[in-house]
């Protein structure tokens, strides 16, 4: 099987909370993926990087921003992929899919942020483009939200609701371990 | 203001609610489409519709089963038009894209089911592909999630969390009066 990791978002900018909804689940989410990254690295697997350009001149992920710069931990090499996006789906705008073909990608692994917005909408047109789709639960991350009631809703419940949206309908959902694990075991 | 109101998947078999996860919440929710779309038909403004044939043979929304048809309450009549699809997002495969700008579409109105699979994706897709888009909240409704340690999401909660992760990102969320009450004052 061919496999393809997509990186996704993991930009400097979304550190700064406030502006995100101010708490995130999944700490760890970025050491995930970095280790992830390592591992198709020395296995030379496929791997290929997406980068938010906001359109919004406010947000930390504007291309005049520090923050809009990929973090230290995942930042790609010269001879690494990065599609450049301004939309939430790392598909519209991009040559992404042509890539994943070009590549002869049997499955599309997905990591980076926000589960809920730019991790979602990814996963949800992979899999409805037709690729088989795996996200890497502990390589992703929420933030939480507030109901019109003024409910909170935790940035792990957010997190879980959202994978459980995805379950399935969309992709297989499953742990960095196990996706190291399956590769290892060649299916 | 062009409005366009889009009718996704309100199609007989999802009343077989064990196929679905076994609770949905937000009853009404094919009531509220029905007025909407009288009004829309009432006063000669565009409306398309999308029915999704399942690839799945076991699915109730498979062309085979009398549960792909479309609800009576929101029955397209010979001149209306239906786009088929057999994805989430009334997007892909698709000519809907190319309908609304011919339309001339200002404003995409999503309604239909549901929340967390069809409605979510071609809402996040259509503001992807540049519309301004409209979630009618009470004219969609989710189902139960059961997380994997065993835990019950309840439906009401899962349909909140979607909108919330939709809301401003994705898509503006009101109700099905608040929309007739802008499309009146024109705007």
């Amino acid at each position: 099987m061919n496999y393809a990791l997509v990186l996704i978002d993991i930009q400097k900018g979304l550190d700064e909370l406030h502006f995100y909804g101010g708490v995130r689940n999944n700490l760890t989410a970025e050491s995930n993926c970095s280790l992830l990254l390592k591992y198709f690295r020395d296995h030379d697997l496929h791997r290929v990087f997406i980068q938010h350009d906001s359109i919004n001149p406010e947000s930390p992920l504007h291309p005049s921003k520090k923050g809009h710069e990929i973090k230290e931990e995942v930042k790609p090499t010269v001879n690494e992929e990065v599609f450049h996006k301004s939309v939430n789906s790392a598909f519209i705008g991009t040559q992404l899919e042509h890539w994943l073909h070009q590549h002869a990608t049997d499955v599309v692994v997905m990591v980076g942020l926000t589960t809920e917005h730019c991790i979602s909408t990814s996963v949800r047109m992979s899999a409805n483009l037709g690729f088989q789709t795996i996200l890497i639960e502990d390589a992703t991350a929420a933030f939480q939200k507030v109901l019109p009631d003024g409910q909170v809703v935790d940035a792990e419940m957010v997190h879980q609701v959202e994978l459980a949206n995805l379950r399935d309908e969309f992709a297989e959902i499953i742990t960095s371990h196990a996706l190291v694990k399956r590769i290892k075991s060649n299916i």
